[in-house]
């Protein structure tokens, strides 16, 4: 049976993809707005950190999950 | 039949790949407007902080669903 | 028969994957306004919670499901 | 057989992601109207809240037919 | 075979997806439209009304042949 | 074999999704051109409603088809 | 056999959904255009017509081989 | 296998649904050019049918292969 | 064995679908340039039946090989 | 094993899809570009021969591929 | 085996579509450009065709693995 | 079952995808910026790197996922 | 088992797809920028021939991995 | 065993298609930006080159894992 808990440790940590889009997304958006605002950059910064910190969070629950499936059942 | 679970937690915890996603496109608004309108940064960082975590407890109830799922069922 | 009611469960929650991508986007669109608008961020703010409290609701209905079908059956 | 049974109060109740989406996105616009014309948030709160309302009834119908598969079958 | 009955009147009350995004959508243009003319609030409220009725009617075909599925068959 | 018939009648109700999403999307853009032209709104609505009833036409197929389905089959 | 003759007969009818989606993009587009040009609503009204009843015909084509199927199959 | 033919016949009459979108989408833009500029509206329509009847001709395809399929197979 | 050539068959004539949301988007495209340069409506109609034609083809490519199937298989 | 064969040809001339889909569209823009300078009539229809040849190639491969299979093998 | 081969062949050539679609989207724009800028018209064909003909190549290593596939395999 | 893990290995190595379209799309936007600002290709350039840094992460998770089951599982 | 290396092959060489779409889509900005700017031609042309051949290393990627499978497999 | 590690390492080299596309995206932008500001073109070549590494990596994770899959397992 350890075979189908490697395929869900697989579907767990593939969360990270929309972090993985997500994240490129903000930092796209927090480019443009340094491009139109320089003097902006420092809040701008800030705030994309603190998103990004936030939808890094999802894609750690996915890891932290796969790991626990890995290690916890397989070990 | 704990393989079954295993994979049923991964589908749970991949419930936060649309909060991945989600915050990091309000992220992406709330520095576009930052850049706009930098002296409104105080108030759109606060209410950039109570959608993304409105938000983010969707993730979170993926989270603990896949955490009930793998600890009391296999424990 | 346990490890098709888990998978029932982790479909039963993954429904808040509608309203973690939907409230970030209403937050993305409270955000803006408020850049546009700042004197308007009070009646914006309320607008927006009552919305994202209408679409959490159908994750919290996903989430009520996961719960009863874990619980009541597994229990 | 109740773990199909299972399933489908699942695939039921996430009906409720057209919902959630689609609420949210009514909020950003009614958000958006507000920003461009605050004096007229009383009409466009009421207008948003009567179609949320229907909006969030199709993610009722699918609720009421999970419970009532889950409660009816199983019980 | 109750089973796959189940599954079936769970795909016939997921139709009202369908409108659950689309009267939102319909909602959010309303919305928008009376944030632009307010005075004609009137009338966009009647029309939103009729079509979201139209359309509130495809989820409640999915819900009545939902409901003949269960009684019917299981009853 | 009647699991089978009730999971084609599942679909055949499914047909209603295409109607529940357009006829919204034609309410939206009718109630964005009375917004627009509000002294049209009488041809404007004459004009959405012999749409919306071709567009729900197509539902009521798939409605026909499965009650078809249902009685005939089933009963 | 009868079960996936009722599978086939909601598949056919489902072509349906096009035409429902069409026919009502094609409304909102007529709707707009005679908000534009009221003036010129009958001839707007005319072509929309034609158009639908064309589009129209692919969900009959579709209609007509659901009750071929159903009733010369299964007569 | 009369069943697998039937699914066949299916498929094939399903191809309509791109022209079931397609000259809805063609209505669309005629209706569009026929309220920006009305004195072209002969033209206007005689293109648009032209294309239409192109479009037609492949949903009439898959309808000619579904009833070759029904009635040379299963006669 | 013939289940499968007529599946395959109706595969092969779907290929159609391109083509038929094609070849009104082109006709769009026409109808729309005509609005604009009534004057260039022959040309434009040539270009347009030029590019159609080709496309056709490809729908074309499918029916013959859906035939071939049907007929030289199963004759 | 001639089934499965017939089923390989279906797929390979369905790569004609995006051929009749893209040549669709270049001769959108062709048909677009020659509205907006009727002069270049003739420079526009030599390049968008020149890339629809290109595209049908890869339908043609299709084709190709697709009549290998069913006379190299079936014959 | 050599059913699953063909099948094999048919994914390979499927590549095609890429490049398919691709092509006509550049030659969309080359032919957009020259509207534009008729007397730039060598230079575009030739940064086009440049382009082309390295999506061709991967439409190409499709045929070419399809072709090794059949004759090299079924031979 | 290595043959399952190799799969699982291969799932989890897929996340990449989200960081191999996410970053380069960030990298475009930064490319913009530049062409629009050249004086800020400095905070840009530090930012993009920032974020880029993020996302490339989720494809790091994906990566010792799959390297953890494919040689702890395997070796 | 040399048919399911076919396949693995096959999904290899069907990486492809997206350079194939990818370069077009670099072409056609190429051109873009060629007509509203053709005296920049030369680095226009150097800058996209640079990442068209990183693009392309992805399809060669897939290519060599379904040369070696369907070689040192089957050989 | 052995072809489903060949399926794996197919899927695994898959990977590389974010990048075939996202590159490519991002070579666009470049180009785009060039063509906006030549001056600077050197800037802009260094930002792209930069996160098509970047994005380069996660095809190349891919490629790793595959051929790790192949020679390791198969060799």
């Amino acid at each position: 049976m350890t075979g189908i808990i490697a395929i869900a440790a697989a579907i767990a940590v593939f969360t990270g993809i929309g972090a993985g889009v997500g994240i490129s997304l903000a930092t796209g958006k927090a480019v443009e707005g340094i491009a139109r605002q320089p003097e902006a950059a420092g809040q701008i910064r800030n705030v994309m950190l603190l998103g990004a910190v936030l939808a890094e969070a999802t894609a750690i629950y996915g890891l932290v999950v796969a790991l626990v499936l890995v290690f916890l059942k397989m070990g």
